[in-house]
């Protein structure tokens, strides 16, 4: 019997991309960003900051971003019992391919070249289950979607929920393989 | 209905790699190349070539490779009818990803980045053909697998052949979609 497939995203799954947001958005637009500002979308979809969006494109933007806490045990602990990939839509923006290759590197040397995609959307993959922040993603999907909780998806209800690795940790329990 | 989905290959696909790692062969061992020594294989199988394999990590090696005779049109072609994607086992070459994503802007303009996958295994995407040089490709596919005929795969007997792309324009006449 083949293992079982697990898709994890990237950003704002693995990497948290907030914090380097917030700051741009403080710089750029001399003002501080409150959470109210940004529940239930993205930094750049704030009133004025659509250009913040361009941010992703500059090189280096995806180098240094921490990585979630608990992701490195739990996705290990995962690889034990299921296929595991890293699937994240990178194709937008080719100065992030060297970027969060070598991201992957450092903070995941676990994890081999050929379980990494790099792709422009996710449907075309099959896998069980896929633990990703956008809801177009779980829209596309055929397995069991977990919803990775992040500001700009608060309000969508459709999907099983995740606030963090280790109910991501519960959730496999309960499913029986950890 | 959901249309038809191909994958295609971008080395020795749409890409000719054959004529730059000829040069470099003669170049570093300094003796020509015949067809008859790598008839069967890939050119750093030769005897004595395995360390050739290391210009592919170098950067540039992908950028400036031609374009195979008549795969512009073709693809372009089932493009019309079909949802194509570009999926390039390049994860094992990160200096590899601008210059392949560049070289496809510059051929292929028409297609998308949503459509195109950069991925060290292609077994987990969902396609109902594939067109590629790899037999290790071929045997990971659930659907109809073509296989492009390259030097390296020329004694493999079990995938349908297609030796470039009017036979593959011919192929997908006869399936009764162009």
């Amino acid at each position: 019997m083949r293992q079982k497939r697990i898709l994890i995203d990237m950003d704002e799954v693995m990497a948290d991309v907030i914090p380097k947001f917030t700051t741009i958005y403080e710089r750029e637009m001399g003002k501080p960003l409150l959470k109210e500002d940004y529940y239930g979308k993205k930094i750049y979809d704030v009133e004025g900051a659509k250009h913040l969006r361009g941010f992703l494109s500059e090189k280096g933007f995806f180098a240094d971003l921490p990585v979630m806490p608990n992701s490195r045990e739990v996705i290990q602990e995962l690889m034990g019992e299921y296929e595991v990939f890293i699937v994240t839509a990178a194709m937008e923006f080719k100065n992030s391919f060297v970027d969060k290759y070598e991201w992957l590197e450092k903070h995941f040397p676990f994890i081999h070249f050929r379980n990494i995609v790099f792709c422009g959307q996710k449907g075309m993959i099959k896998a069980d289950y896929m633990i990703d922040d956008h809801v177009r993603n779980m829209e596309a999907f055929e397995g069991h979607g977990l919803l990775y909780t992040s500001f700009h998806n608060v309000y969508e209800k459709r999907y099983t929920r995740v606030n963090n690795w280790l109910e991501i940790r519960e959730f496999f329990k309960i499913e029986g393989a950890l």
